[in-house]
């Protein structure tokens, strides 16, 4: 799929999926998207569990009481750092942004390879969620899943996204709020 | 571009750019894909400069010294966002990863184009940068810019990429750390 076509057409999807599950070959190629992202100073600090067993899926698709996609995922992606994060620049360290690259990256191919997905963070943040998936994924200590990602053939092609600020609204040319 | 394409050819650049400008087309086009980027709990809470006029771009130019594909942009592209954002999910907010999956969107706008870029993070925290780069942007108070990318036609299309770990040694099956 041409680039911007994929950037257009990604988004957020919480609906059901089809029961057809994602072939290991596709993981591989969504997951190879994040790897090739950029981290800062070459950290390269996520890695990740993809989760195609189906004890392992059944285990988390339980745990989310709400969204449908989490709920069918045929396969997951977990993007895992760690709880303190080593400085890799001066005592700063790009944990967060390498994660959220990578991420977009693999949502892109996700979009371009036929799939659907939707970034689950906050969630994690709630009820110890992040702690039980770290278990269900056997996660050493000092790991932590930052971001997951459910992943199936979306049911439903059409989805309702939510309304975008206009560009101008958000985007000004060499002074911060300018007019053109 | 097709899309693993531009995700395979995107890399950091800090070489020389051929002196033709970025046309205000290209721009656009490259900053409504950062606007095209999920955004938690649809936030969209980065704003953009772009940089273009002769007079900015000169006092960005020479604020770094080793950079040289800082100091030859022909354009720049400031992702602004609040210095104390607002939570948007519970207790939380997401303008970090919102800022790198804009940026990321970007760079491989940027790279489908044809031209060449680098994340500029880390050195914005350093000797206040990040403030400099405001003022001359006429950021108001509260914002901050979080990360810079100069923009402009490379003039090595090959440069040299540090190491990246293999994909076994970043990634497992539902289990972190299983033998395949």
């Amino acid at each position: 799929m041409e680039l911007f076509e994929a950037i257009v057409r990604r988004h957020s999807y919480r609906g059901a999926y089809l029961p057809q599950p994602v072939s290991r070959e596709d993981l591989r190629k969504i997951v190879q998207a994040g790897l090739d992202a950029p981290s800062g100073c070459n950290g390269q600090t996520p890695t990740f569990v993809i989760v195609d067993d189906e004890t392992v899926l059944s285990g988390l698709r339980a745990l989310h009481t709400r969204n449908k996609a989490v709920q069918q995922a045929r396969a997951f992606i977990a993007c895992v750092i760690d709880k303190e994060p080593e400085a890799v620049f001066e005592r700063f360290n790009f944990a967060v942004e390498d994660c959220a690259a990578a991420v977009e990256n693999m949502l892109l191919a996700i979009t371009a390879l036929g799939y659907a997905s939707v970034w689950i963070d906050g969630w994690l943040r709630l009820e110890n969620h992040a702690e039980t998936v770290g278990r269900l994924l056997g996660l050493p200590e000092g790991k932590i899943v930052r971001i997951l990602l459910p992943v199936g053939i979306p049911e439903r092609t059409e989805w309702p996204t939510p309304p975008k600020k206009a560009f101008e609204e958000r985007v000004w040319f060499n002074r911060y709020g300018a007019a053109e």
